[in-house]
């Protein structure tokens, strides 16, 4: 049936983010949907930001677009142009190749839910805009190429 | 700004379903957020489906995943398995190959608001699960292969 049981799909915190990189994202839980819903073009996760998660460090793909919708509560969108709030119904895009860092922050003392979808190549590479690391299909490195000893989470 | 201005993208009921297909989808008003987000993999549509109004025939794609999530209202979920409610949050997957024809119907007194979303091939094929319809890159058809003079909207 397409009709997906969320409760029925294991939720995790895991990251593969080198300390100390992990810690905005503690509180980000998450639901892989694609698997359990038979997808191979989509990647869909259902996230709930507890206060003060971020989805993310600020970061882009190179060949992968994203897109969320906010399901409910609110969260601030960072990326280089500044701050900007998402409430419930608000969208925002990121598209493959536009070095853009972006991520939600979740500065209110209530859940933000959310539902981030993403198609391309998963595995291709991608930076980030506030600290030394950028990742490839091979993992996380600093921006000198020196390898993290941290597996990427996919 | 990666946040999406909603308000400010054309919203339209437009269809290339011929008649009498099209009378069930004049009430689903969208606006394609794919290109004005800049997406080039994915496929983004937000949906208002007007009391009454369904999201197309039932209909399934051979090469493309589609993802819905209801932000608000609500619809029925119609596939070979029978009819299950959609509320707010709700998720369907709808994975590419799958010949399990879908669809949602807006049978409430309220607007359903909901974003959908597609990765895959979308110039492919598919089929209609209720009508004697197909599709492919080069339009819609009978299923006994002639034609129909109505152009497919992508």
């Amino acid at each position: 049936m397409p009709k997906l049981d969320l409760d029925a799909i294991p939720q995790t915190n895991r990251t593969g983010y080198p300390a100390p990189f992990n810690e905005p994202v503690q509180g980000r839980w998450y639901r892989r949907l694609g698997p359990p819903g038979g997808l191979t073009h989509l990647r869909v996760s259902h996230v709930v930001l507890k206060p003060g998660a971020w989805s993310s460090q600020r970061h882009w793909h190179d060949a992968e677009d994203e897109f969320v919708v906010i399901l409910s509560g609110e969260a601030e969108l960072v990326d280089d142009s500044g701050v900007r709030l998402m409430r419930a119904g608000d969208c925002a895009s990121f598209p493959a190749g536009e070095q853009n860092g972006h991520c939600l922050r979740n500065v209110s003392a209530a859940d933000c839910v959310l539902i981030a979808v993403a198609a391309g190549d998963h595995d291709g590479s991608g930076g980030y805009s506030d600290i030394d690391m950028m990742f490839s299909g091979d993992g996380y490195f600093h921006k000198d190429g020196t390898p993290y000893a941290s597996d990427r989470i996919r």
